[in-house]
């Protein structure tokens, strides 16, 4: 997922195969958008179409819910992968950024379209099942062990992209969607894991819904999930340099085995 | 999915790997029709099957519904994208066409040949489950927010086939099986997205039908999303042209970065 | 799924990337026997699992069921495809040698093999679930439209792993696992198109079995479909002359366009 | 999933695409306990969401519990695979130094950080889920079919990764994921296949659980899979020598024709 971001980093250890020249910030911004607004659609959507449809089944309307939203994400990280990256998370954009990935002056421009592009899809997906546009969730989302469940679920997504983008070509949209299909029933909190989709849920009084109430400990959460794993990251899985590689493997004791 | 016109466009900036000249135009109408058949029968059969076996609950027969056109979408995608592109919808010649894909003039072949596949195909899976070859819906399905449903899902069938063809090589597929498999469950109408399936499903009073006097409402809105996307995708993810690489590039400050 | 018949096959257009020689026919052999095994294994052991546990609920069991087949093939084909071809099926075998693939003196211990192991898997699986080796199905699974549905299924088959071996290095096995988790719930008989699976299915008297006396319909409905394909295929999918491609294009006059 | 070991070793057939060289010891036994800790994560708290939402369904709760444990598979792979090999799991690391992988000195690392995230990773399940860190299980798993079915869970898994490594790059993580989809359903004892899951396991009583007393039968039943798996895919694929392909094929008859 950071594709677009490669050329301009000589930190940037994997290179994405890209066509031509980075897209202008205006598209990348735009397909952040467009991005992120489907993927709130697809979240918010799916979960009242589940709950609707489940008759009272919670498992079997989560299960719904699971399997449109890990291939969506895989769809969505396939199509606008190649213009933006397919961020459509603050988290990753930081986190991107952090590794030498988008500068960090476009990380604002980022955020912003990621969160329009939110709140956007969850007026779409009420617009398309007749609900009023907005609506605070009324969904209790509390405690220390969901607390616990967004730092593991924001920890192991910053994780997946990082080590995925070095398994091969194109082997990150898989990683993620598989992931996150995952962490939805791993997590006791199904894995919001992504600050822009825990606000613009926080506007919908859905099956998918959480009290705003209790979205700024989730943020929180986030934030110190994805940090570490940078840290973490970026000791285990270090950017070689781009001047030598002869350089980087000097002082490793096992290659000498 | 654009696979076997790239050959004749130069405004095609992507070329997916063909081995060998472009299919004869029978080949190619042919395939589109086996193609489009099996895609009925798929939706329509597993539709019976899963009602037949849920016991009345709508959620299971859905997500069995849903598996199933997935999974066939994939399988027929990889069958046929070599001979045809695998369009299997209007819209989707339509919008290949648009983009300098096959030719207009085979635009009319290609369409008459998926509605002849998709009757062809509701046919075989009425005559698979003992049922009468045809039988007219009596599925209501209509409302600003269902239709509002199509045009969203038309839109983003078509942004998704555009912007994963840039995503690698053979990514479309997936892409695709994917973004229909979300559809199901995150639009109100279940993504018909396709004029086509939607006459076809109009022929089959079963669980994917559609009553025929809802059908022209689905498919204004679906030549509406289309429509749509083609215009914001022309400028998302512009094609390069053929000569130079360093025309498209100039003026685009982002890349001077 | 032709691969390792590609070398000896100057018809053989598409060459799937094979590593070194052909294995002996003795490993390819064992390789069908092992392979059919675990494959009859995986249809009969969770097609019992599912029914222990889904209370009843034939849509839930045979949404299991379905998982479990296609994610089973997956695996299988991706493990001793590159050994023997994976072909699992007597229909394919015979398909593979009518295209040029292996010779049409090895078809005779290649379905030996599949036979073999067929019936080794369902005691295997009975074994594991502590019921008797073998036992005669009282499944019924007859009539027109059943009968229609093997014709339907294998020709499909036929027809994806023809069509498929052209979309790209590898996506045969995507294809087929794919093709055959929506042929569970689109066709009326649940999609056996496998005459060595329908002989073991006839000695298991579980979910997944059939009547030993429904057995030869199932079987000659496979071997219409089957040879259906092979014809359709042979004009749609022509094989590409070794000698030289441009004689393959003479009088193509699509491609003058 | 022996990408990181090939380097070292002449007798590796196989060569997955690596960037770079091999890891240090501390990066790659930091990579399988975070990776074997978010495994039992993922297969512990998928069962207690599960077993929590599903209302006394066990199916619906085992359907849930496998496609969270084979998405999540797919991901750790591809993101652990490039660093460690991502075996997370004692009889793969075994398995891959009998086979020229990783050396036979390393073995021990490897196996105790898998053994350390293993419990970690309850621990963490636990947390989240409001429970206390660990509790013996209470979860009877035991009989001849169950011990039947790890051996065959096992010998399929060891033979999966095997095999799967010569279909192409980048196929063992989607193999592997795929394998233990269906093996969560088709092998009596829902297939763990894995002796430091077994141990973990062990000490959550819960949905994924197994009763201690269970848990080394289980573990001797892996071992004989294993083995008898290293014993039949040395004989079905051989390693071919690093001097020349030519010798490999000396005597084998099967290709002169």
């Amino acid at each position: 997922m950071s594709g677009p971001s490669d050329p301009l980093s000589p930190r940037s250890g994997e290179r994405v195969r890209t066509r031509g020249p980075r897209p202008s910030l205006g598209r990348r911004v735009v397909a952040e958008g467009v991005g992120t607004g489907f993927l709130l659609a697809t979240v918010i959507g799916s979960g009242i179409m589940a709950e609707r449809l489940a008759g009272g089944n919670v498992a079997l309307a989560l299960l719904a819910n699971t399997l449109a939203t890990g291939a969506g994400l895989l769809a969505l990280i396939l199509t606008f992968g190649g213009v933006s990256g397919a961020h459509l998370n603050p988290a990753v954009s930081v986190a991107d950024a952090s590794q030498g990935g988008i500068p960090w002056r476009e990380v604002g421009a980022y955020v912003a379209a990621q969160l329009l592009g939110a709140f956007a899809g969850v007026a779409l997906a009420h617009l398309m099942f007749d609900a009023p546009l907005f609506s605070a969730s009324r969904h209790v989302r509390s405690g220390f062990g969901q607390l616990a469940g967004e730092f593991v679920a924001t920890f192991g997504l910053i994780a997946v992209i990082r080590g995925s983008s070095r398994a091969g070509a194109g082997m990150t949209p898989f990683a993620v969607a598989a992931y996150i299909t995952a962490a939805y029933w791993f997590t006791s909190s199904t894995s919001f894991a992504n600050p822009a989709v825990t606000l613009a849920r926080a506007a919908s009084d859905t099956f998918a819904g959480i009290r705003p109430i209790d979205a700024p400990g989730f943020i929180a959460a986030q934030t110190l999930g994805a940090g570490s794993a940078i840290l973490l990251l970026r000791w285990l899985i270090p950017n070689r340099p781009a001047v030598s590689d002869d350089i980087s493997t000097i002082g490793d004791k096992e290659n000498a085995a």
